[in-house]
């Protein structure tokens, strides 16, 4: 039987996949298991997206344009040109998903060896990525007791080698919420062009920007037009997920062109997503304004909840819908499945996201877990209440 | 300004790419260009992958499983089943298009550095997921002399080295037509089992066999089980390439394991697509019938238009709906661009695929282009009848 590749050896399995048995046996047991753990909103998908595809009147779906199809680059370009980040149709790759977005930044720029910075906590398909693209994840370590900042400028030169070729960021950040200041992302500027790097900006949680904080896209950062790739995805924003459709954006003429024979080889973005996708620019503005006001209530009910919990800290998630949180707990996977298998209140329990599989360095994020706080307000007053009673009898409580 | 990666310097355009701005430039001049370069068919998408579309009733555009909707594998397991391929639901993973099944397939079994063995001409964008693999790719030549059938067991062994690791077949075969007999595939099969290699079989055109001839799967070959890997996709079989979704088939469980953590890293295959994909499997049969009777009179009209040509030979293709055909011309490359530039007849041209670009041999191919028989009859005959006045007067003719 021939051998499978060391990089299929090294693929991670997703932190949450090996819990999935445990939450199955909950429901098996007739228990509500809240769901606290994923990134799948509950909010409704746009009805002008909807529609878009209900009267799809395309009688051959064809491959599109690789790059996407010029009639929705062209109204993404005025969609980021009215938030202040020039750019045009042709400084932009339509992918299937963010996921595609950074695969194709990472293959463009990245030799097989070279490395690339990442705070950590970090959204762990990264990992997979890099795996895929034969590139080393260095992680620089960020810490929720200053709320996951940008570590400094001294820490991340410390960890360069002359095999550092980039940076990537999420911002706001999937899994701390945290949504870096101007001023940190103008060190990290410095940083790139001290060092000639690469800076890959993962935005696809931009509009989800709370308690007036405005979010600043490295795109807008003076001098790094040639070293900046953002990229974005239409999951979030718009609550489709399953539509797969992203984009990587740079103005870097030579980076584009190159993403753009990796693009050529898988043919083209799905059709009937870039549809989906063009529709959901024209979604009106009350439905971002709701959704905002549902996710700040939620993220206030949810922290406040979590910090009245004994030994518990939550930081003050200032983007995405996520937190990490600090638990008085002993090792975060076992609580994780602790909760699931072992443990109910009121016939309910609640799955999270061991913080363990969004560090890269051994060891850390063991008293930490990722909330996701993609649930009504009424199933989040439940989940909470189960988590405070599921802390008060854990077996590896630590208080 | 950072560097980009050897990778991407590696990637190939497209061969078909830099004959685009040709092809506009004739259409800029008034010319009608029958486009005999692409593997985009003008059949209609089934009407009930079509409606499946248009009667959504979705809220939400989920993230599905990573490995696809149990429902539509399910569904196409059974399908697989009723063709004699005996495979179930956990044996597939759904992917986005053929493309990302064949990343797949090499990203889990092959180490960067390894060969791929690959008789060529080759579906060109085969060089491009190994570059992506990071895999070097092996071409052993078929010839047309005998029709591009499969090379010898012992020409296949001359070019193994320690690094041959597995080797990919596409069957009925794009460029070339080309139907491998069963006994060409056993012949395969003792190889493989010789040297433990995996086998990738791109099956895509399956349904498009004519003349009588069957196909056969590489899935049945005795005691294979854990060596072949199938790749397939809904593009061709239904006339929806857009909807991006494909399949990667296999017995071997620790291979569909690892592809699972892959596809697990880039969360999901497209929603819609998989809807569209399943809705498909209900195609009628008079869909089908009619689609083989259409593509069997476009082929036979086809082959002897070519035949008759002086100084042309067209083999007869088995299956698929390309042929690469041998012309009197010194360069194709320069034939394809000047028949676009420079030539008309009756206001008329035609965009072939020089078969350069299916050879990773320097220097074959260049008497050689690819031609898609996806135009209706009319235009298939305006446009042989354009390329026959063509050869007439090419300035590099070799008779």
């Amino acid at each position: 039987m021939p051998q499978i590749s060391d990089k299929g050896r090294l693929m991670p399995e997703s932190p949450i996949r090996k819990l999935v048995p445990y939450a199955e046996g909950a429901k098996a047991k007739g228990r509500t298991v809240y769901h606290l753990n994923i990134g799948q909103p509950d909010i409704k998908t746009p009805e002008v997206a909807m529609d878009a595809i209900r009267n799809c009147t395309e009688k051959v779906i064809e491959y599109s344009h690789s790059a996407g199809n010029v009639s929705y680059r062209k109204k993404l370009a005025k969609m980021y040109q009215n938030i202040g980040i020039d750019v045009n149709e042709e400084e932009m790759l339509i992918t299937t998903g963010g996921s595609e977005a950074i695969t194709f930044a990472l293959m463009t720029c990245l030799n097989p060896g070279d490395e690339v910075l990442i705070p950590e906590p970090f959204y762990a398909n990264y990992n997979g990525f890099a795996i895929s693209a034969g590139v080393k994840v260095v992680p620089i370590t960020s810490s929720i007791e200053n709320d996951f900042a940008l570590p400094s400028i001294e820490e991340f030169e410390k960890l360069m080698t002359p095999k550092t070729k980039a940076i990537v960021i999420c911002n706001p950040n999937n899994p701390t919420g945290y949504l870096y200041s101007k001023e940190e992302l103008n060190q990290l500027r410095e940083l790139i062009l001290k060092h000639d790097l690469f800076l890959f900006s993962d935005e696809v949680y931009r509009e989800f920007c709370y308690g007036g904080e405005e979010h600043f896209s490295a795109m807008n950062l003076e001098g790094l037009e040639q070293n900046v790739v953002m990229m974005d995805s239409v999951s979030k924003r718009y609550s489709e997920c399953g539509v797969r459709i992203g984009a990587m954006i740079t103005k870097n003429k030579e980076v584009i062109n190159t993403a753009l024979k990796f693009a050529q080889a898988r043919l083209c973005p799905p059709a009937f997503g870039q549809i989906a996708a063009e529709a959901s620019l024209d979604t009106p503005k009350e439905y971002f304004d709701e959704v905002y006001d549902e996710y700040i209530a939620r993220r206030d009910f949810m922290v406040a909840a979590l910090n009245e919990m004994e030994g518990v800290y939550c930081p003050i998630p200032k983007g995405a819908f996520y937190t990490v949180v600090k638990l008085p707990i002993d090792d975060a996977d076992k609580f994780a499945q602790w909760i699931l298998e072992e443990f109910e209140h009121k016939n309910q329990t609640v799955m999270v996201a061991p913080a363990t599989g969004f560090y890269a360095t051994p060891g850390l994020g063991k008293n930490e877990v990722r909330i996701a706080y993609v649930l009504k307000k009424e199933d989040l007053a439940n989940a909470m209440e189960t988590l405070a009673a599921a802390l008060k009898v854990y077996p590896g409580r630590t208080l």
